[in-house]
């Protein structure tokens, strides 16, 4: 059985030996430069786990994996436009190191490649492959539209907000997941449990990303901590902060959130003090734990090896550790 | 057997019945707002078209020609967006209408919209109609990337200038023909002809476009005579012009494709001359019906009920016909 590292290790090799830049260069050249740079490639190797769950045969799963990856490369090329993002991985964004033409057509070009590799499945599943992937890569869309409207609105609630991220986040983790099991043999039924319990990891690791831009260790977290208070970004923390406050409480957060003129650690220290008098840091570990201890309990249903499962379980109980 | 009438009536009906304007709105108005706008449904109906050769069970091959529209519109939204234009078909681009962004991703929602419809043919030909989609759609970023690339450069050779409109536009032809004689039930053999006898009559359908954009007749084209003229388009005319110009013509050439800034019947009439003078409308309406003829000898040896092919033959012959 391979472990995560593992699966990470068969990705990054099977995208360099995979990937070609062809002509028109101006065009080839972005994706590469952005499929090139690394990250964590965690969707792909849920594919391979998902598969790994019910069959030895990872190798079936490897390019529609890398399928999974392009088309979530493909959403950050394209989200990067939008939320004019400048640096991405510690380089400049693609619409920056070249320009915006270039990012919207690349982005495009990238996301039919990785049609091309999701389609590279087994003819028998390939139907089933495909209403996964489109459905959950509309979703994608869906989620990400959500997000641009909240950040325009006033309000925004718990479940509105706990629905974009599902459909940001979450569904990818789940349609990766489950195109891995029905890749691996798993019948439709076990095929959708088996997004069920990618659905419920998905809005862990994303409310588990949420607390630890507030809450984390500063020397494990990667990013600095705070930046979602210093940008203003409406996460599950401040929604449901703003949910509970008193109104001395929602006052600081109205000071605070009102501009971006504070200093830094000031305007950190302050938002965290309300967050942590109104018990916001246990709350959203509390939720991080239920959807986690929800995806166990559907893993511990799946039937087969419990050896297939190892790594599955160990990715969901770190999402709970990371943050105890 | 249908007329090409009965086919842009069978696209826009179903576009009617089968399109729903989802949740979140922002995401999918846009979408409707451009599919609702007409346009002459070309490229669906040569899925129907191919289809009909080989099948009368055109039913099967409606949705996958809907998501050849919905791809078709996907480029027009994003490339409307690169190219900086404000108008199409006489209402405000998106990005104009709403903003960028909202461009941006109704497009890449629009696109996977149009992977879903395609997808929902046959399953046993799936991985054909998928094969030849996919290449399809890549080429269509690899032409207009192209395009973008020669709006740049200086000189732009009659072989590279072919090359592109060969990807920008007579791929999508003929893939749509393809793929509508793959669901009609054509080998792999007769399929990849009918591909063939698309690419002909694509790359026929733009170079008549490029003669009727400059010699055609101003109340039949529908758009204003000399339009690429006027904004220093490197067509096929401009560009074998250039190639068989002596130096007084080129110096014509360079003068009036230096500047904007000239009275409008000056410009144009000024180069129609040096395009006349050097026969450039006559090589144009040769290349025309060299294209044209091919397409017609592919299309006769396609076997079959004559009666199939009348609609395909009545199309290429107009190609000829409108700028005898």
């Amino acid at each position: 059985m391979k472990n995560i590292d593992d699966l990470q290790a068969m990705i990054d090799e099977e995208i360099r030996t995979q990937y070609r830049i062809l002509e028109p260069n101006e065009l080839y050249e972005p994706i590469w430069y952005t499929l090139s740079n690394g990250g964590k490639r965690l969707r792909p190797v849920f594919v391979l786990m998902g598969c790994q769950l019910f069959s030895d045969q990872l190798k079936k799963a490897v390019l529609p994996a890398l399928g999974i990856e392009m088309f979530h490369n493909f959403t950050l090329l394209h989200d990067d436009i939008m939320d004019k993002a400048f640096m991405r991985r510690n380089l400049p964004t693609v619409h920056i190191k070249w320009d915006v033409n270039r990012a919207i057509l690349s982005g495009d070009a990238l996301a039919i490649q990785s049609n091309i590799f999701i389609a590279s499945c087994d003819k028998e599943v390939l139907p089933d492959v495909l209403r996964v992937f489109n459905t959950t890569a509309l979703q994608v869309c869906e989620g990400q539209q959500y997000d641009l409207n909240f950040e325009r609105r006033e309000e925004v609630s718990v479940p509105e907000y706990l629905n974009m991220i599902r459909l940001k986040t979450a569904v990818l983790i789940a349609g990766s997941l489950e195109i891995g099991a029905l890749i691996g043999g798993a019948d439709v039924h076990w095929a959708s449990r088996v997004y069920e319990l990618g659905d419920m990891i998905g809005m862990a690791f994303q409310l588990q990303d949420d607390f630890l831009d507030t809450f984390g260790n500063p020397v494990t977290f990667g990013k600095n901590i705070g930046g979602d208070i210093l940008t203003n970004k409406k996460t599950y923390l401040l929604i449901k902060a703003r949910e509970l406050a008193n109104p001395q409480q929602l006052s600081v957060l109205k000071h605070f959130y009102g501009s971006e003129d504070f200093d830094h650690q000031e305007k950190i220290g302050a938002v965290k003090k309300v967050f942590h008098d109104l018990g916001i840091d246990k709350i959203t570990i509390e939720m991080v734990h239920e959807f986690s201890n929800k995806a166990l309990k559907i893993l511990s249903e799946i039937p087969g090896d419990p050896e297939r499962k190892v790594e599955l379980e160990k990715f969901t109980r770190n999402l709970m550790d990371r943050i105890r």
